[in-house]
């Protein structure tokens, strides 16, 4: 979290947002309003805190980055249909794609995409369009909601898509609970990830690596995996 | 600025980075051995800070995200060369892609991709395929780099792949210095991005929006830009 993020909480009359998400926060939270919502109802929780937003000061908590997959485009386009005049501000965060990043090393030390598998407010068809595009450019790629609820098979199918474009030898990973409780990490390649897909669910974020990303290692042991940014044609090291 | 990164500064010997960075670090910095370094020369700083924590704690600092075009895969793949047995934490941040998409409301909704228009380390025809690819997935696409410094015109051309496969009404927009001093933002459409392309530089990121990127107006007044989750196709609001 950053500090501009603990500053609009502490500055906040009332904090709204997952359990899962405000119970870390408990000690900034001593005297405020607290909604405690669950997952679903996004629009009526944008409601609740514009309604609320007239005549006090609300933060509302998205994990990671309320930007990508969060509430901050909900709460814009329901703030627009009500034609509220309201002060807000979308602070930023670190989105899980820079998250599960971080704990495995350098996978994005460059160009990446970011593909959603979840198709509940997408088309599965549209999804496997974007998958095509995006692996066929070599480019590493970060699956966020890998398995959806309903539709289990999604995870594999975008292996399916990757196999078409990658080696079987390229990395992948899968990152559950990056830099939280409960933080783990599976670094295996796109030959082997059948092994190992009970592993992913909706608390895990995938990378998927591109054309140029290899395993990193430290003697033996499988650290995470390096995206190299290209120095290694220009200099010698 | 997470917390946890400013924790490792704390906590730090040694901490290195680029001027820009380091200044407003300055009240955190009281005590420490500072290595101020300039632009280029990654390679020997990535050598350095591994030296120095062969006896010492070394913070590394970039902006943004170390992980996105930053220093954490060259002193990943440095050290993998010297062989050296180093403890090493990549710490996540807030970058440029999130970061300017905050100040545009929420551009970056569902999926993305980022694409740098620098082809110092990447030739130019592979960016190109890359652009083709991802502009024809119809999702946003952040550009980092957007005005090499030698070759000013790779921008233009980012735009005309661009308008193969988007509107002339898909909005743009150039944010230079997100969320720090000097903050100033562009909206525009890609019909009329040529009337601004003087204000892209390399201090500035464009989020070019997607098929379902809209402009986001409060009144009269543009504020940024809007790519609905498509939660509008399920619930009324």
């Amino acid at each position: 979290m950053t500090a501009c993020a603990l500053r609009a909480i502490a500055a906040a009359d009332y904090v709204i947002g997952n359990a899962s998400y405000l119970d870390p926060l408990e000690p900034l939270l001593t005297g405020k309003n607290i909604i405690r919502s669950s997952m679903g109802k996004e629009i009526e929780r944008a409601k609740q805190a514009i309604d609320l937003a007239r005549s006090s000061a609300v933060a509302l908590v998205s994990g990671g980055d309320a930007g990508v997959y969060g509430m901050a485009g909900i709460v814009l386009e329901v703030l627009e249909h009500a034609g509220a005049d309201i002060n807000i501000e979308v602070i930023p965060g670190v989105t899980a794609a820079n998250a599960a990043a971080s704990r495995l090393g350098s996978p994005l030390s460059g160009d990446f995409a970011v593909i959603s598998l979840s198709d509940l407010l997408t088309p599965l068809e549209i999804i496997e369009q974007r998958l095509d595009a995006v692996f066929s450019t070599g480019i590493p790629v970060v699956l966020y909601n890998p398995k959806s609820r309903g539709r289990p098979h999604n995870f594999s199918l975008a292996m399916e898509h990757a196999k078409k474009y990658l080696d079987t030898g390229t990395p992948v990973a899968i990152v559950r609970n990056a830099l939280r409780d409960g933080e783990e990490v599976i670094v295996t390649t796109l030959g082997e990830i059948e092994k190992v897909t009970e592993a992913v669910d909706m608390h895990t974020t995938v990378i998927v690596g591109g054309k140029e990303s290899r395993v990193w290692k430290m003697g033996d042991e499988i650290r995470g995996i390096i995206t190299p940014r290209g120095y290694h044609n220009k200099y010698v090291y």
